[in-house]
């Protein structure tokens, strides 16, 4: 196993990343001022990647690739990039450079671009679009924040469901507008409600004469247009989706969700989850300034404070007790660490089984039992091993009692905590990613004290 | 922001959640053996979601439901199962259920299914399927695991380079052995080295007599067979792939990786890290049994055991010191803590984006700069406070002082060994998940007791 990761995570060539030997003559040609150098290096990059270098150079650095990229830059690029550094860029850009930018966009990644911003930001920049596109544009901002009605397009293929292969292939190929990408021709009845659909791929190796209804895909489910952004991308996952027609609440047919939005969806789910489990706010990014860094993380941390503050009091109550042994001073923390760990483990565990819906109601209490009798398991083989270790090094074989007894009672307590906490929390309606770390750290970190300190002054004072 | 985070997860209807309501009737048809009303219970759900009923249920349970299922049970729920459980349904199903079941999958699953197996297990499978299957489970089996050759499917649509429209058309109609989903139709030159793909949307919309070279999509990149699955993930997301052929060492085509299983590496990847974050193995799953949950914990328990320890030899340097001021006992696990905390989350952004390909040769010094700027920034602001509070709860100033000295030094080394320990790792070939945490935390409470006790003992005493 340890192999493995070596070599997973080593360096190697076509591993995508963006190292100093591509930005080098990318900031040379900036700095000779080179636009048209500097067009020819960034022509065959693809627009994620130039956002990627946009973000990893310093500020001054970016304004300036960004002017004397000029009439080059493409709106791709503007999706791509972090949301901090969009704003930036946008600021950066000429306006007409923006407003053909903008204009080349799909109208679902502009509704991407323009969701978070202010009102006149989004005004000027829907002034720009042609009017087709920016009634799509406003009729997407009608639907909530994060949900299937955001994600997906409008353009799509439909047939009716008595078309045989024949009449949806000549229905395709007379169609002037059929859009970029489809993969499926989906099949509505007579009031518009989808009941089906058919691959390309199917519909290209099935004689004409077959109805487009005996060759539909089993994998068929509808997305119902308020349904959140991550139930869309688990069920992508989950149900191995390609495309997916949305519904309106009277299940008729109104958008078409794409595999590739919801695999982005998925990635940022996972990302927020990652860095709310880290108490860092979750829209964090690398590129993000120190002021902007900082907002971000001093509430979790202040947060951390309380509860450390809330473990000394608790160690306070000992003061007399630690006074006549210093020893306990040099060990309690020990305890406290190893519950707070055996803590953490657990209850990302629990997290992400309620996140992939695999901690359910029909579950809960088996694992909540498993989690206790693995914190007792663990807290014995570690009580044995810090028993012998306070007994060792104090030469006092009560103190190792004393410390293999608050082990087993933290670590038990910490698998108990671990997930009970974070399936309250999602009981409430509260994201367990962002706040089980801090109640289960107060809870192992407090018992710990106790339960060492307290153990101490009963058996030792 | 709150308001959202608490409607994003509260339970709603149809967020795919298997609950209790959805398992009692199957448990009751177990109860009374009736295996009729058991397959008209699982008949209409997904393989997807009947694994994960099975991995919710107790083990006797499972055994006795997959016995009952019987001959109903579809291979396609095998590969949908955790890995753990897997092997005991395996066990569990009749022989011939079993070689049904495979013999139904596509090659790319049972390689999946089958990689992981012990050799006689696998020879076992291997001789239930048809010749041409097992020739090309073999051959995805020579290819090191977690690379693109095991990801590939061989089944592919090629067409020569200088073809048009309706020559591409009137041969897809002709085959009779197309595959059932497919996307693309991929060009390849006369050394059958792929040069471009079609979109069938854009076959079907354009006149017979155009040139499949000149309707290809931009997004065309091919993967060689040996890349990490990570990294084949990684470009599908970053660029937005939806099939991508897979070459040899001389770039001739081999097979073709399609988005949804790209999608699935994504998800399994973002896990792993989770999961490794937390120091917790990272094939962990809630239905891991007690002894193997211990199993896995236990080794990254011990690594903070010897970490703690660490710390507690460093606060036993100082015995005297809290012999003479027990407030010091209070106050210093606070200091670790918040350096813990900061350094945790530091090495989370840091860990996220080396994964993601945003801390690059080409930013890692101005990133570095700016974690520790953050940790002043911070450092300063929770002085402030914890001078304050030192200074009152004891009435001691000096306290104070000390207190706030010490927090500005470990939580600007908190930044500091937040970014440069999963760099280093990086650039050593390990992977930076994995083993930062425990590298970080060691840093912070070594550091956090050192320079409060030590400050206690110039400044105090």
């Amino acid at each position: 196993m340890a192999e493995d990761q070596i070599v997973d995570s080593a360096p190697e060539e076509g591993d995508y990343e963006l190292d100093r030997d591509m930005i080098r003559p990318v900031l040379a040609a900036l700095d000779d001022g080179d636009a048209e150098r500097l067009t020819e290096l960034l022509e065959p990059l693809h627009a994620a990647d130039i956002a990627d270098l946009l973000e990893q150079v310093d500020d001054d650095t970016r304004v300036d690739l960004v002017r004397l990229y000029g009439r080059e830059f493409d709106g791709e690029i503007l999706t791509e990039l972090d949301e901090g550094i969009r704003e930036e860029v946008i600021a950066a850009l000429h306006p007409e450079v923006l407003s053909d930018a903008v204009r080349e966009l799909d109208t679902d990644d502009v509704v991407d671009l323009i969701e978070d911003m202010e009102e006149d930001q989004q005004a000027a920049i829907l002034d720009v679009l042609e009017d087709v596109d920016r009634v799509a544009v406003e009729q997407s901002l009608t639907y909530p924040e994060e949900t299937a009605g955001r994600l997906m397009q409008r353009e799509m293929v439909v047939a009716p469901e008595h078309w045989n292969v024949g009449e949806a292939i000549d229905y395709m190929r007379a169609q002037d507008g059929l859009p970029d990408q489809f993969y499926h021709v989906i099949l509505i009845d007579p009031r518009l409600r989808p009941t089906g659909y058919v691959t390309l791929g199917r519909i290209m190796s099935s004689p004409r004469s077959v109805k487009l209804a005996q060759i539909t895909e089993d994998s068929f489910r509808t997305i119902p247009v308020l349904q959140d952004e991550g139930d869309v991308a688990y069920a992508f996952n989950q149900y191995h989706l390609i495309s997916a027609p949305v519904v309106d609440a009277d299940d008729r047919l109104v958008g078409v969700i794409t595999i590739d939005d919801a695999m982005a969806i998925l990635d940022e789910e996972h990302e927020e989850d990652i860095l709310r489990l880290a108490g860092v706010g979750e829209e964090s990014a690398i590129s993000d300034r120190v002021i902007e860094t900082t907002r971000r993380r001093v509430p979790w941390l202040a947060v951390n404070l309380v509860t450390a503050i809330l473990a000394s009091l608790v160690i306070a109550q000992f003061e007399n007790v630690i006074a006549g042994m210093v020893a306990l001073a040099v060990l309690m923390p020990i305890v406290a660490s190893m519950g707070g760990n055996a803590g953490t483990q657990t209850l990302t565990v629990a997290v992400r089984a309620l996140a992939t819906k695999d901690l359910t109601s029909a579950n809960v209490w088996r694992v909540v039992r498993r989690e206790v009798m693995v914190g007792l398991v663990n807290g014995l083989v570690f009580a044995v091993v810090m028993g012998l270790v306070g007994w060792v090094w104090f030469s006092a074989p009560m103190l190792g009692v004393v410390i293999a007894l608050a082990m087993v009672v933290n670590l038990v307590v910490a698998g108990l905590a671990g997930v009970a906490v974070p399936v309250l929390l999602d009981k409430l309606g509260i994201d367990p990613a962002l706040a089980s770390g801090a109640f289960v750290t107060t809870v192992t970190d407090v018992v710990g004290f106790f339960a060492f300190l307290g153990l101490a002054a009963a058996v030792l004072i």
